[in-house]
């Protein structure tokens, strides 16, 4: 099935960079950073995010601010099948310490003066309103995907929907940077799934510890990762994407995907966070590959098999801080490294501006 | 020669955390964090910072604000030997830079929230009066260290003094974490040195463009530090570590030396910058070696040697940017992650409080 017009036309709106313009541009951006007092080149990946962001912004002063992340959430069928030893409820839990303004993502967007607002895209358990609550929920959760797919094309279609509408919403309101985070018991079993699906991987190769799993677990979950990629076999061996995405979901991991998509298509960066957002991104690459020139990684994860994927991607993410919570926590402290290339992008004096000239060194 | 009283008492008021009250601060945070509603050890190198800070600070809530980069500055009578394609000039044009607020230091602390405060501490130009420099200049630049010893140990113990001054200052401000920060032409090459004598490196080992060589400079720059190292090589063997750090300099880095051991007599944590701090925490270490339990090391820096000099010191940075600015520009980026660290150890939610019991991972 191909996507329906209203997220075709999403994609096409995507400004590749690899296009005449965004070559002036990115040589226009490294002709700033050349100027600036210093040696050339010596800010390192901060050039680099700078020189990424005027080919997205198409003009200075670049601006990052503000930066929302939007944490996402649903549950997964395939949590009955014993892969993680958390129960399905604590997505839930997590769900209200999010609202009670108590989880690791609360207090990284403080820190990094970022706004966080909760999405509930198909968690279990009934939300009740809340002002930093995005009410969307699509089902209580996915099927089982290792009986079947997890969700039906038409649900997925929706998740892609929701993603973008968050990435519309988000621009409306002026945001200039977009982090993605989730919650979601049972996730990191999801994701493996879609990384085997599209990337070719087998799943003892990336298969590790989610938020935790039963003692000998790792090797249950690859069983059971490895019975829903056989079950949706067709899915794998398809062409069309959706197939896949919809053969293991989650509803949060697909509303990323929607949400990279619609950043993409206004021209906003996404920071992009861990184990699960990498799903995501991979997923939202298979339906819009120009998605990946707006797209940042902010850290690789302890997450075992992300170091793995990353590589097969070809991305090296800013960050290696041992962090596997998830969330976006990665994707609030990526900001920060926006921000300062932002800063010396627009502020920083000149060589001209000193009187100086600075050999190449 | 043995240190004076003043700075001896500097060095003594330096808790030693290996001592018993801080097994038990170690201890205590080690619950808190593992209370948090998260799996245990899932924010990885931000747990740790916050165990560190927590035994440095001896009490909850973790203050790391206000922040403050120290920019210590001055010349190096080596450069006479062609060591830098930047003639010495170029030190006080980006003294002037910072003071127009247009370094990549000056940026980065906006970007972070921090304080920037300009050090002259042995300028070779004269620098007027000017709100954000402190006016400390010992000597016009260091002697040669090729020919003879950089400094007298009079000088040494005068940038020591300083460094703990700053300090003290900053304490009086209620500053709450440190930055090292440095503008100096050729002292790349009196690092490299320092890090020759104090460490056991050769000068071909470690030795880097700086912020730059002219073409072939990299082995004359090794040659001249291998010419210091010789002339010097009473007090490379000497047992008195003013001897070695007072053969080589320069006057910033032992100012920094000073301030590291001035902040961690005060309980100050401090971020390490890249490699010209680096050879200012080896020299602080030499003279107090409890002094490394107050530093953290914010980045590798893309000069060559820095990732040898960090793994023979035992310790891992948080950020691999390809940074090679100095300034402290890395310590301020740094900044972020106390605050991240601070902020998940003072706020998130309990498991207790969430009501729910996460099981081990």
């Amino acid at each position: 099935m191909s996507l329906p017009d209203d997220l075709q036309s999403e994609c096409v709106l995507i400004r590749d960079p690899s296009a005449f313009r965004s070559f002036d541009l990115e040589a226009a951006a490294a002709r700033r950073l050349d100027s600036l007092l210093k040696p050339p080149g010596s800010l390192g990946r901060l050039e680099e995010i700078a020189r990424a962001l005027y080919v997205i912004q198409g003009s200075a002063p670049l601006r990052v601010r503000p930066a929302r992340v939007y944490v996402i959430c649903a549950d997964h069928g395939v949590v009955d099948q014993g892969v993680s030893s958390q129960p399905r409820e604590v997505t839930a839990v997590l769900m209200r310490g999010f609202l009670a303004d108590g989880l690791g993502i609360n207090c990284l967007c403080r820190s990094v003066n970022a706004q966080a607002l909760l999405v509930d895209a198909g968690c279990a358990a009934f939300m009740p309103e809340h002002p930093r609550l995005i009410r969307a929920n699509i089902a209580p959760g996915t099927a089982d995907m290792s009986l079947g797919p997890a969700m039906s094309v038409e649900q997925c279609l929706d998740a892609l929907r929701l993603g973008v509408k968050l990435a519309a919403q988000a621009h409306q309101d002026g945001v200039r940077a977009l982090g993605t985070g989730e919650i979601g018991i049972g996730n990191s079993t999801a994701a493996t799934a879609l990384f085997c699906a599209c990337l070719g991987f087998a799943p003892e190769e990336i298969c590790g510890m989610g938020a935790g799993c039963p003692p000998g677990g790792i090797e249950h979950k690859s069983a059971v990762i490895r019975k829903a990629l056989q079950r949706n076999e067709g899915a794998v061996r398809d062409e069309d994407p959706l197939a896949a995405l919809s053969a293991f979901g989650g509803f949060e991991i697909i509303a990323l995907a929607g949400l990279i998509i619609g950043a993409a298509a206004r021209s906003i960066p996404v920071m992009v966070d861990g184990f699960i957002s990498t799903a995501a991104y991979v997923a939202a690459c298979r339906l819009a590959p120009a998605a990946r020139f707006y797209c940042f990684f902010s850290h690789t994860s302890a997450e075992a098999g992300h170091v793995k994927i990353l590589r097969g991607l070809g991305v090296k993410p800013f960050f290696e801080l041992g962090m596997r919570l998830g969330e976006g926590t990665g994707a609030a402290l990526g900001f920060t490294l926006l921000d300062g290339a932002a800063s010396v992008f627009n502020d920083m004096l000149t060589l001209d501006g000193a009187g100086v000239v600075i050999p190449n060194s």
